[in-house]
């Protein structure tokens, strides 16, 4: 066969890489398998504790059905009996929100566990597909063929949230007319909160249909301790961007004339960004959660990250690598406050505002109506960030806060802070402010600062799992099969104890949710798993940085591999926060071919 | 050693995977292998081929001691006497331009060849450091320390060229004082001329020094036929978008609401982009030479990505990845007509456009003074790029070329004209227009177009190189090192036969450059190696791109292997266009541990 033929033939996830990681083994933890070495499912037995939130009170009212189900005691997996199966259950999932990096993999589990004896069906485009009745019936041969392959596209997702009770009973219509006897859920907080809403419905409105949620985020910021260190897709999304930020530190050394602003995705939480910081030691990384908790402004900020640029050209070093997480301006309180009035503002004088023919028309008549800081603030913003503000709003009319490019907005303030140096060294420089000799202060004047900016998010999540991810997300489906087939609802399927074989656990999703009030009205929430500024993986990364940041010392972690001694890495915050021995490594069990028939 | 001990530990390049790769061995071709399966210097014969340019006569005056001596013939290299050892021989290399992946392993090559017997020497920040005398002496440990990764970090880079007789001056100090015999220059095509330059200067001055040059750059539009298929960094970097392309395919296709507008890194050239494309069969490409051989307008470009957007969509397709080739606007004949008027213009009356206060001051003024064709494109474009235009000059006074956004321009032209498509389906359906239904059209009416741009450059120029890469580029190294310590002079090192063994030539460079005349001035270039109309890289893609536009067939190729069986693979265009059985692997001689010392 000629070149030609072979390219043509990689064509539809056929690429060589894609032909040989589909034969990748993986492992099963024990609890999966029968003495014959074949997976099976698990069985599971209470432990002695339990899980809940602040405000439990409420939810238990909310939630009264499934909470006195499970009275809040998580699950743990134990073998099952050897005789034991149970045959001629129907059960569908479906993916929801962004994609990360495995879900195919949790297919590959629950259709393993499942077995022959029952059906297992995938709901087309996310909870969309499930108001819709959009199902297929998934087989063993499809599965096969997407088996530790990244991405959502076997199934397709959406962000549909199910709230209204015309949306329940078209989701009940739907379990009823597909005979359902489970339901199984892959998503991220807001998700697994509509799937414990949805099994709690279920269980009021007397339909016998297991639901049960699969943590799935690349944000990280589903997780709970001890009992679910991270969610599916994280490991993933940060090694491939850990790859850029260090090609990109290696580039900027190289190249000695750029600053790389780069932001990660990972929405609220910073979790990403601190992973890859750990990975890679760029100069600078932001820590929204760090800036909250010490309620700093925008300037002090660019302080921050302008004394880091300067301590850094006095050593001559006129290059580096400055990491934004994605949520960062919403963790800035004076930009809250900001956007918070201007939220106010835009919804009191909407007609007003739409009358009004020009940008500056429009700001002309917002200014007054901020406080005398925000209106500060706001006129402190670059022209395009003003106008984003104003003009970009959602469906709810609020300010479209993810869409700040908070990257460029931190470029335009550095800059215009360097100039402002320059022009007047002496209110910068000298006793009490940046030390500096004469020299130094006139070899700053000549400096040029070149930027480029960078935004890592897409790329990270459809990737085609690490074997850490391809691992997990296969005992994840494994998981929530068998609590399908156990018979429990209202659960999260969770896996911790990567250091030593895997404990599989049935968390109760109500333990999980929490009550907030939103504009007065009550809503019901997963608390999302921030950044902890105590933890030890923010520990390390604080103690380090100032060493990071002056001079260079940045490590380039490189492409995820797939066979080689560093195949088997888990994420360096997961290893020093459940204080396990190494992050180098990992055992979920024995490694087993997967064939499913 | 606990986790937080081994993060620390990983700072300034100890990443697990650094460690690892430094240690992996690299193919060694057999004409630099002595019987004891040591590395050593070869030898170079004459082969029967010549290589000269068009303008060839030029060429000889001018660079007439270089050309008289190598008489345009190629030379090939041959295993060296076991005897005979060069000793006492001082070889200083540089970087020039952008990096790419192997540099480092280029130094390897170089100290690997040299052995104890001969010094070498790392020129600091590129062809600055050369002007500047800025030069170290490398060590076997600094080489050990370097070897597989990636970057130029270890010595650096700039873009300096050296023109006026005071700069050769400068370089003849360098070169007297630092008492070198060889200096091996690695760079694109312009370091490459400048180093001809400077081969043919030191003989014309009587400094018995040899020049020698490494095809250097990501493009890939440094090449030679049979005699040198590509320049070194372009397989990894193609790689590395190609594992971003990949990863947004298949995104796309999860998230199904999406087209990603990628505009790939490679300047002039579209070899970037076919190679990505080859790789991971996205929805579109465009291939710039193609364009501008077509003379397509920007609006017929527009037509043609519309009209596959619309396919997409009857099939109930709504989401994509679009490839765009950095140079493309250089390559739309009357984008390159608009252009080199408004150079003209905006030399001609400098003072008065400067002058005027606003944007639109500035538009009107220089409206007038285009041709009408052009001032109708212009008028055409959106703001953002107009101001571009008008306002982003550089040192010359020029349009930027290479910072218009026109992956965002494309998206603009784009969604302008669906939406003109919704108001007006008459004119843009029906016979001889777009076939569709009444019931597409309705459809084609409520669809949402969603985009993202990209622009994927500098992530790919620093990665650690391929194994390919890597072991190209110690071939590189050993080759350059070996045609100093012959004492040949004006070459370009270049590997071949990257199928069988590989084959080791010496390039007269004279013999690449040709003569062009710019603004009146003549000025010597290596003729880039452009994607060939012909090729069987181009044909496979045209014969397969409207397969590949009419649904999802893309491959997602993933991330770069250093382990297993995917990690020897070269270009697809490469192993295409020279007629090579495969692309999935290559042989360049037997895999030696490397051991400097």
């Amino acid at each position: 066969m000629n070149v030609a033929s072979k390219v043509s033939q990689t064509a539809g996830k056929h690429s060589p890489l894609e032909e040989e990681i589909r034969k990748l083994p993986i492992p099963v933890t024990s609890v999966f398998l029968g003495k014959d070495g074949k997976i099976r499912p698990a069985a599971f037995r209470e432990t002695d504790k339990t899980l809940v939130c602040k405000g439990h009170d409420r939810i238990a009212q909310v939630f009264s059905k499934t909470v006195s189900k499970s009275r809040s005691i998580i699950l743990e997996a134990v073998a099952g009996a050897e005789s034991s199966s149970v045959t001629g259950k129907r059960v569908a999932v479906l993916f929801s929100g962004g994609p990360a990096a495995g879900g195919h993999n949790v297919l590959a589990g629950l259709s393993a566990v499942l077995g022959r004896g029952n059906t297992l069906l995938g709901i087309k485009k996310g909870p969309k597909g499930l108001l819709n009745s959009d199902l297929i019936e998934i087989t063993p041969q499809n599965v096969q063929s997407i088996l530790n392959l990244g991405g959502f596209d076997f199934l397709g997702t959406d962000r549909t949230k199910i709230k209204s009770p015309q949306q329940f009973e078209q989701v009940k219509a739907t379990i009823v007319k597909n005979k359902l006897d489970g339901l199984v859920v892959v998503g991220g907080d807001d998700s697994n909160t509509n799937a414990a809403m949805i099994a709690e419905y279920l269980e009021q409105e007397g339909v016998d249909c297991s639901v049960v949620g699969i943590p799935k985020t690349i944000d990280g910021d589903l997780a709970a301790g001890k009992h679910l260190p991270i969610s599916f897709g994280f490991d993933t999304a940060s090694k491939i961007f850990s790859e850029l930020v260090g090609n990109l530190t290696q580039d900027a050394a190289s190249a000695v004339k750029y600053y790389h602003v780069v932001k990660l995705m990972g929405r609220t939480a910073s979790k990403i960004t601190l992973e890859v910081a750990l990975q890679t030691k760029p100069a600078i990384a932001l820590i929204s959660e760090e800036i909250a908790e010490k309620d700093m402004s925008l300037e002090s900020i660019v302080d921050y990250v302008v004394r880091a640029i300067v301590e850094r050209r006095k050593k001559g070093i006129n290059h580096g690598v400055i990491l934004v997480p994605e949520g960062l301006v919403e963790f800035i309180p004076e930009m809250r406050r900001l956007i918070s009035e201007l939220n106010r503002v835009l919804a009191e004088y909407e007609s007003d505002i739409t009358d009004l023919p020009s940008l500056e028309h429009k700001k002309e008549f917002i200014i007054p109506h901020l406080t005398a800081a925000s209106a500060q603030l706001m006129a402190s913003l670059p022209d395009e960030i003003q106008e984003m503000l104003i003009l970009d709003r959602d469906d709810h009319g609020n300010v479209k806060v993810s869409q700040i490019e908070t990257e460029k907005l931190l470029i335009e303030k550095i800059r215009y802070r360097i100039s402002e140096m320059k022009r007047h060294p002496d209110k910068f420089f000298g006793e009490g402010k940046i030390p500096a000799t004469p020299q130094q202060i006139e070899d700053f004047k000549k400096m040029s600062l070149s930027t480029q900016s960078h935004f890592l998010g897409y790329e990270g999540r459809s990737s085609k799992p690490t074997r850490f991810d391809a691992a997990f997300t296969f005992l994840l489906g494994l998981t929530a099969g068998s609590l399908v087939l156990a018979g429990k609802t209202g659960y999260m399927a969770a896996v911790t104890d990567f250091d030593k074989g895997g404990r599989i656990l049935g968390l109760p999703l109500s333990g999980l949710i929490t009550v907030e009030t939103r504009k007065g009205k009550e809503e019901f929430v997963i608390e999302k798993s921030l950044v902890d500024l105590d933890s030890p993986s923010f520990g390390l990364f604080a103690e380090n940085r100032d060493r990071w940041a002056g001079e260079d010392l940045f490590s380039s972690p490189g492409a995820i591999q797939y066979w080689g001694p560093t195949s088997r890495q888990i994420p360096i915050i997961v290893a020093l926060d459940q204080d396990y021995p190494d992050f180098g490594t990992f055992d979920l069990g024995e490694e087993k071919e997967i064939k499913i028939d």
